[in-house]
């Protein structure tokens, strides 16, 4: 699979089992996944901490690095979705909903 | 549309034509992005800061609130996306790569 | 009075008194107050989230942004000062301890 | 020595000699610095990650874990200190205009 094919419910679903297999919904308060949310984000931007922005852009040429940065990023992601289901958000309708309000606040020039 | 039919990669090119159109790539290194991600990541948690675990879940049931986590929730995919895209990472990939290290470390009892 | 004479006490006290007349010691929960902390650093962040590092080290000379920046510091500063208090560390302490394992970690060359 | 006697100035001088003895003013861009604050905040809310409010008010009896909460602290008022020290930011006045801000804000009932 790939971005190209996977649905976003197929990714909320592979959370979703992860989650309940391990009996983890007692813990997975919205309060408690924003702060893992946040605590992850966090050690995502450790990675670029002390290098400019510009050798940021060339982080894809050590795949290592890469891979820790995907790595960061998956988790990333799976908060964020973890997120969605506990309050039962559609991600694709509140992307869609804030991008007209982004729109409207930075109009094209 | 919604979850159900979204693909990631329709986000994706959401996300990579509203930053294209406002020629933002120049700002969008991943140090930056990374930066951008846990301020989006804060202003998510800020909605849960002073309230008790148990009432973040109920959050769902007061209209506004669900609407401005939602807004919060949105700009962290823009963000995370955004990283994808600068960084050329597979989201699905990129997941499930990270659920298979998640499951080795995490075993189901 | 100014960090040449103020002591580390004084300013907990300025703080401790704040949140004693407010009665807010039931909110602040370590927990609470380290989202809270979090919370005031991505705040911090983001007047240099879309600047180079060369240009952050100019802030100085804007004197709106300095005292936006100041006042950001200073929220970090409250939080951290009020988790001291609620767990009762002594900060010049913990400083020096930690400051040790970095000297050991990290040796002048 | 303990937070009674300490002033600022003694803990920000801690600080400005550790850096300077290993040359790393050249990497403390405030930029960098107020992302290397919000690191260290994470890496302090990650030990009240999953635990109640409640439970974590209880963290002081745990020798192990208030060393370690008390270690990440520091490094969050080492970093704080250091961006003081990179802006010439003096923290007491600092927090004396913010206070006054805050109190204006949330005035006592």
């Amino acid at each position: 699979m790939s971005d190209q094919e996977t649905t976003v419910a197929a990714l909320r679903a592979l959370v979703e089992s992860f989650v309940d297999q391990r009996e983890w919904h007692q813990f997975h308060s919205p309060k408690n996944l924003s702060m893992s949310l946040a605590v992850e984000a966090a050690e995502l931007m450790e990675h670029f901490q002390w290098i400019t922005g510009e050798a940021s852009r060339e982080i894809g040429s050590d795949s290592r690095k890469l891979e820790a940065v995907s790595d960061e990023l998956a988790d990333v992601m799976c908060y964020a979705l973890a997120l969605a289901n506990e309050l039962s958000i559609d991600v694709d309708t509140a992307m869609r909903v804030k991008m007209k309000k982004n729109e409207a606040k930075y109009p094209i020039r």
